[in-house]
């Protein structure tokens, strides 16, 4: 019944030029672009002139379509048949959600595709000339969301952030 | 005397299609490619038929060229005038040591820049369909590098890697 695929695409950072050219392969096919507010709107401007743009609209607390929502919608446009890219900022996988979405299109059946993208936690300090490790100074890296499942009864960051910064 | 440019490139996981549209565009513009190892030499093709091509062929403990070599080649290069590429496999600032040729950039007044590139650490588990955040399960990752500095007198690692374990 469908060729339908979904494409998980991280958009990079912001700076449109840092996108992959896999993941900028992928938004220049697609059928249904559904992207979220972190990915650069002048990204847009590389989807087919007939592509379906549709925005989720997520940017922190506020958003404009629930998970389970966006779920969802990919799963019903790739039943469609539909060659749909998930844009979103930074990394899929990062503090992405990237992994609900695939979980749901496993699920439904529906074919899909990781396409990692430049992670924000790198590439904002990178920007700012800081390196995340350094070869004498840092030797690990930790990334801890700043947005947690407020449903969650007790928060998984405290106690290893603590001693993340008690062992040094 | 120069207009000499150094770009440390992180030519991202392995897929060709995972380095940025940015990095690809600062590897075809290259006069001098200084590549390790883990870069994948299909992307060499897309180099200039002119550019001159240099192997500094670093993978695990067998080197080609010390990183003092390397980062005084990248200061010559620059000081001749030349629009350099540093490629660099992953991210140049995940323990890719580009914050020491960054730092031996800035301190021979050699301009530079980077361009993030998709990290390993990321990239090869969405490869296997893990994400390494998953709402719910996951708030944080850690990246931790197994290759520290021999001569180092102690370890930063088991401290940490204990007592990030020992917090789930």
């Amino acid at each position: 019944m469908s060729d339908g695929i979904v494409l998980l695409v991280g958009a990079g950072p912001g700076d449109p030029g840092l996108i992959t050219v896999k993941g900028l392969e992928a938004l220049r096919t697609a059928e249904v672009v559904v992207y979220d507010a972190l990915a650069n709107p002048r990204l847009l401007r590389e989807a087919r002139p007939d592509a379906e743009l549709i925005s989720v609209g997520k940017r922190g607390g506020c958003h404009t379509m629930k998970q389970e929502e966006i779920n969802a919608l990919l799963v019903a446009k790739g039943r469609e048949g539909k060659r749909v890219c998930r844009l979103k900022g930074g990394d899929p996988f990062v503090f992405g959600r990237g992994g609900e979405e695939a979980l749901a299109l496993v699920e439904a059946g529906v074919p899909f595709e990781v396409v990692p993208g430049v992670t924000a936690g790198v590439a904002a300090p990178a920007y700012a000339g800081i390196p995340v490790t350094h070869r004498g100074l840092a030797s690990s890296v930790a990334f801890v969301t700043g947005h947690e499942d407020p449903t969650k009864e007790a928060s998984d960051i405290g106690g290893t952030s603590w001693r993340l910064a008690s062992a040094r």
